[in-house]
C-alpha cells in the first residue's frame, strides 16, 4: 500500500517512521508546511516531499495518513476521500461536531474509506482487555473507570487553542469508555479545576478534571484526567463485570526492583505517549494497511470520532454549567 | 478502662474480643436484645451479662462501645454521656441527619466524650496514607479516588431497612474522602444503578453506584461502589497530589503465586470486612482507649458522623433527581 | 490443654502469650533460669511461676512447651516424655546428631509425644505451597530455591556458641527444603563466606552462604543465607514442577504505594521473624494442641529435628572440606 | 557500517532485520549453506546474497556478523580479521577452551576487532543492574543469584552435539555471572539430572541443573537452569550487596489482570528468547556498530567468550564427578 503522509509533525513523525519499516507498505511521500520537518522525514524513509495537492493527485498513492493541525482534518479528511484515497487521520476530525457530520457525509456520498486514530484502542493491554471483554470473561459490564495523567501540562498557548482538556485530553478517555462499556453513554457529568497550572485557568481551561458517565441501562464510567503526573505517563483502566474484574495499567523501561531500608522500588511509568503507546501506533497502523488492502471494515470509524467529539463537548458544557447533560442514546 | 458493650451481634463481638484482649482495657459487661448473644460473649470473654439500663447506671464501668441496630445509636449516645460514660458508637448516629444534630448537641452540652467508628480510618494502610500526607509527600492533594465493592449483595430485607447504598456501604467511602481530601466537599453529584440484583431495585435502592465530589478550592473526589466483586473484599484508595501519588490496595490470605500456561496467579483479595478490617477493629479500640485514658481528643468524631451523613444524603438525593447538589463548606 | 512453659525468653515469650490466647489451651505455669522473666510473663498471663521439676511433676499439667537454651533441650524432652507430658520443643533438640538420637530412642521407649518447632512450617504461604504440591498442582517437584537473610547479623558471643550459620540459621531452610523436595536429599555442598561482619569470621563462623542438595531421584534444591538484608527480613520460597511454578514471599507493613520521580516504591518487608512469623507461631502452636488433644500425630516430628541437624552439620562440613558430602537416603 | 551476515538461522534473521533497520550501518550481503535461508533474507532486507569467501574479500564491506554453525566460528573470526573486517560472532567461539584460545590468538596478532555475543548483557533490565551496580547503589556484591529455565526440552538430536547444557544453555548464565559478581569464580560445583525428558538423559545430557560459584574474595553465585517453564521463558537475576538487592524479572504481553474467585492472574511470561530478548539484540547491535565506528573498545569481548567457556567446563566436569572444580583466578 502506498501512502502519502500529510504532517510531519511530532505524530507525524512516528506514522512516518512506521509506514517506512511497515512489510506490507510503503512511504511515497510526505507534505509539510515546514520544508525542513518534510525534507528531513522523507531523507530518513526515502520518500519525497511533495504539496498536499499534489500528493492528494497522484497515481502511485493509494491512501494518505493525515497529522497535520486539527483545523484542516475535515477538509483534507473530504479532499482525500473525494481524490479516491483511504484516509487515516488523526483524533479529532474537528473541534466542530456540525463539522464533523458535515465531513462525514462527504465521506459516505464518496463511499471513502476512512480511519480515525484513537490510538490508545490498539495498545496491547487495553486491546486484550476489549478482546476478552467481548469473549465473555467477565459478563456484562457494570462499571468502567479510566484515569489518564500528562507527566506535566502544556504551555498555555497549545491550551488556548485546543478546544480545552475534556476535547483534547480526555477525549480519549471518552472514546475509551465507549470502547469498553459496550453501549453509549446517555448522560455526561463532569468536574474540572485548575489545580497544576494557573497559565491553564487564565487561558480559560482545567487542568485537572473527573466525568461520571451513565448509559441507558445504568453502566457507570468514570474518568479523570490531570495534567500533572511526576511518575511518568499514567495510564490506567479497570473494567468490573457480572464475573470478574479486568484492569490494564502502565509499562516500564525496566523490571529492576531496589530495595532497601527505605522499602522496594520499581521505575517509573514509561515518560510520555511516544513511549508507552510506541506498539499501538504499530498495531494501529498496521490495521489501517490490513483493513484496505484486505477489504476489511476499519475502525474507530469516523462515527467514532463523532460520538467521542460529542461526549467531549457534553463533558466541556457539564463542567461550565455544574449540570449533567443528557444525550440521545 | 472498664467496658460496657451494648449489642452482642457480628460487629459487637468483634469489639468485644478485641476489648477482652486489650492490655488497657477490660470488658465488664455485654447486653444484648438476644440472651443467647448476649451470654455466648460474656462466656468467651469473662464479662458479666446485664441490661443497657444497669450498664449505663454501673460504678465499674468507664465506658460502652454501642454496636446495636442503628435507630437505637443516637438514643444511646445521649443516655450513656448523661451517666457519665465515654462512648464509642458504630457509624451512622442515625440516619437522619437532624437527628444526629440533636444527639451531638446533648453530647455537647454534657461535654461527653464520643467516638464514631469509621474503621477504615484504621486500616494500617489508608491510615498511613493519610499520615503521609499529612507529612507532606505528595504536597497538596488534588484528585482522590476511592473503590470499595462488596463481595455479594445483602439481603433485600436488609436493604429495606438500610437507608440504601449510599447511607449503608458508601458512608463510609464518604468519611475517607473527607479524611483523605483534607476539605469539605461542597459539590456532590451520584448516579446509581441496579445491575447486581434486581431484589434491590424492586426494595428501592441501587447496587452499583458513583460519585463525583468537588471541594471549595477544587479538589476532586471520585467513589465508586458495587455490591459485587467475585475476587473478595475489594477496598481501595488513590490519592494523587502536586508532588506524587499515593496508593493503597487490598490484602491477600497468602502471598503465593503459581504459575503455568494460564499465567501468573495470586489468591483472591481477603473475602470480607472481618478480614480485612481485623487490624482496624483492633487500632480503632486502641484509639478510644488511648484517647480516654490519656485525655486526648477523640476522632472520628460526631461531627464526622454529621458530615458523612449529610453527603450521603446529598449523594442519595442527587442520584434520584438527576442534580449535583450543593453544601456549604 | 493444660500447658506448663519452659523458658521465658523472646520465644518463650511469644509461645506464652499465644497459649493464653488460645481456645483449647491454657498457660498453667512459667519457669525460668530468670525469676523476673518468668514473673513477668506469669503475671501477664495469669500463669504461676514454678520450676522445672513442679512443672514436669504437676499433675495439673499435660505439655510443657521446651524454650530454654539448647544445650538443655534434650534433657527437658527426655525428661517430660518420661513424665508423661506432651513435649514442644524449640529446634534444635540438639547441636550433636548422636544426642537427638539418643534423645529420640527415650522419646520412643516412653511412647511420649514431641513435637519440634520448625515455625517455617506454619507459615500460611509456605503451608500454602507444601499443600498445594500435596495436591498435585504443578506435578513432580524438580528444584526447589530458598532464600532467608536476616536483617542484621548476630553479635559475635551468639555466633561463637551457635553451632555456627548452617546449624544456627539454615537449618530451617534445610528442613524446609526437605519439606517441600518430598525425597531426602542425599548430597549436600555449601560454600559459605565471611562478608558481612569480620568478628563473624574471627569467631570461625561465616555469614553468607550457600548450599545445593540433591536427592537420590536427582531432584535439587539451593539455599541461600545472609546475616545481612537492608530492606527486611527476607524469606522466600520458589518450588519448580512438572505442571508450574509456585512461589511465596515477604510480607509488608502496608500495602502503600508511592510514586513520584524516581518511581514506585513500597513499604520495606517485615523487619524480622516476630513480625513475619506471628501468624506461624500460632499456627504452629493451634497444631500441637489439636494435635494432642485430637490424638494424630504430632509434626514436624523429632525425626524431622534429627534430619534437618544431619543436613546441617554436613552442610558445615562441605563447607570446611570444600567437598560435597553423601548421605543415606 | 557496511555490513555481511555469515548464517541466516533463527539468529542470523533477527541480526539480519536489525541491520538493515539500524540509522548507522547496512546489510550488504548475506551468505548461508541453504540458498533459500540467504535468499528469502537478502530479499525482505535490500541485500545481496554472496559466499563467505566473497563477503570477506568484499571492498565494501567494513564488518561481519557470525551466525553459522557453533564448529565454524572460530575459523570464520581467523579468517574474518584476517581479512580486516570487524567480528560479531555468536556464542560460542567453539565448544573447546585449546581451540578458544588458538583463536583469540590470531585476533590478537591481526590486532581484529572482536565481539563476542552474550545478548543477555544487553537485556535493558539485566543491564540497568549491571549500571547500577557499577554506579555503587549496593556496595559490594556479595551473592548473586540467576535462573534461567527454557520453556520446552530441545529435540535430543540438538541436544546430542550441542555440548551438553552447561555449555549450550548455562553458559549465558555463566557469562552473566561474572558480569554482576565483578570477580572471576574460583571454584565452580554443579549438579544436573535429567528430569524432564528421558531422551535427554539417554544421550548423555542433563535437563535440570544448578551451580555455586564462589570468588577468592567469597561472593557467591547460585544458577539454576532447566529446560522446562510452563508459564513462558524465565529468565531472573538477584543481586545482592551490602547496602541493598537489586532484581530483575520477566516480562509480560500485556499489563492485564484478571480477577475472580480463584484470584488475579496475569498473562504468562514472553514466550521464548526471540520474544523477550528483542530490545536485548537491538541494544547488542548497537553496540557493536557503536564500538566499531567510533572507536570505543568491544564487549564482551572474545577473552570473555573464553572465560565463559573455561566456566562451563569445569561445571560439565563438576556435574560428571560430583566434586567441585578449582580454577585460577
Amino acid at each position: 500500500m502506498r501512502i502519502g503522509l500529510l504532517g510531519a509533525g511530532r505524530i507525524g513523525r512516528i506514522h512516518g517512521g512506521n509506514v517506512a519499516a511497515h512489510a506490507r507498505a510503503r512511504l511515497v511521500a510526505v507534505a509539510d508546511a515546514s520544508a525542513e520537518a518534510a525534507g528531513s522525514l522523507a531523507a530518513a524513509t526515502g520518500a519525497r516531499v511533495d504539496t498536499v495537492e499534489a500528493i492528494l493527485a497522484a497515481a502511485d498513492i493509494d491512501a494518505v495518513i493525515v497529522s497535520t493541525p486539527t483545523d484542516t482534518h475535515a477538509d483534507l479528511i473530504e479532499r482525500a476521500v473525494s481524490a479516491g484515497k483511504a484516509v487515516f487521520c488523526e483524533k479529532p476530525v474537528d473541534l466542530d461536531a456540525a463539522r464533523i457530520r458535515a465531513c462525514l457525509a462527504v465521506v459516505e456520498r464518496a463511499k471513502g474509506k476512512l480511519m480515525i486514530g484513537f490510538n490508545r484502542r490498539f495498545d496491547p493491554s487495553f486491546a486484550a482487555v476489549e478482546r476478552r471483554i467481548a469473549d465473555g470473561e467477565i459478563g456484562k459490564v457494570e462499571l468502567v473507570t479510566i484515569l489518564s495523567r500528562d507527566p506535566a501540562p502544556p504551555p498555555a498557548s497549545y491550551v488556548a487553542r485546543s478546544g480545552g482538556l475534556f476535547r483534547d485530553m480526555m477525549i480519549h478517555d471518552l472514546d475509551m469508555a465507549r470502547f469498553l462499556l459496550g453501549e453509549e453513554p446517555v448522560e455526561v457529568h463532569a468536574v474540572g479545576s485548575c489545580l497544576v497550572d494557573p497559565a491553564i485557568g487564565e487561558a480559560g481551561d482545567v487542568d485537572t478534571a473527573a466525568v461520571l458517565l451513565k448509559t441507558a441501562t445504568g453502566r457507570i464510567a468514570q474518568i479523570s484526567n490531570s495534567r500533572r503526573a511526576t511518575y511518568g505517563y499514567d495510564q490506567r483502566i479497570e473494567v468490573h463485570g457480572e464475573k470478574g474484574l479486568l484492569a490494564a495499567g502502565n509499562r516500564h523501561a525496566t523490571t529492576v526492583i531496589f530495595a532497601d531500608a527505605r522499602g522496594y522500588a520499581t521505575d517509573p511509568a514509561l515518560p510520555f505517549f511516544l513511549e508507552r503507546y510506541a506498539e499501538a501506533y504499530r498495531a494501529e497502523l498496521d490495521a489501517f494497511v490490513a483493513g484496505v488492502l484486505d477489504g476489511r471494515p476499519l475502525a474507530p470509524t469516523g462515527e467514532d470520532g463523532l460520538k467521542a467529539q460529542i461526549l467531549a463537548d457534553a463533558a466541556t458544557e457539564s463542567a461550565r454549567t455544574g449540570k449533567p447533560v443528557r444525550l440521545a442514546a
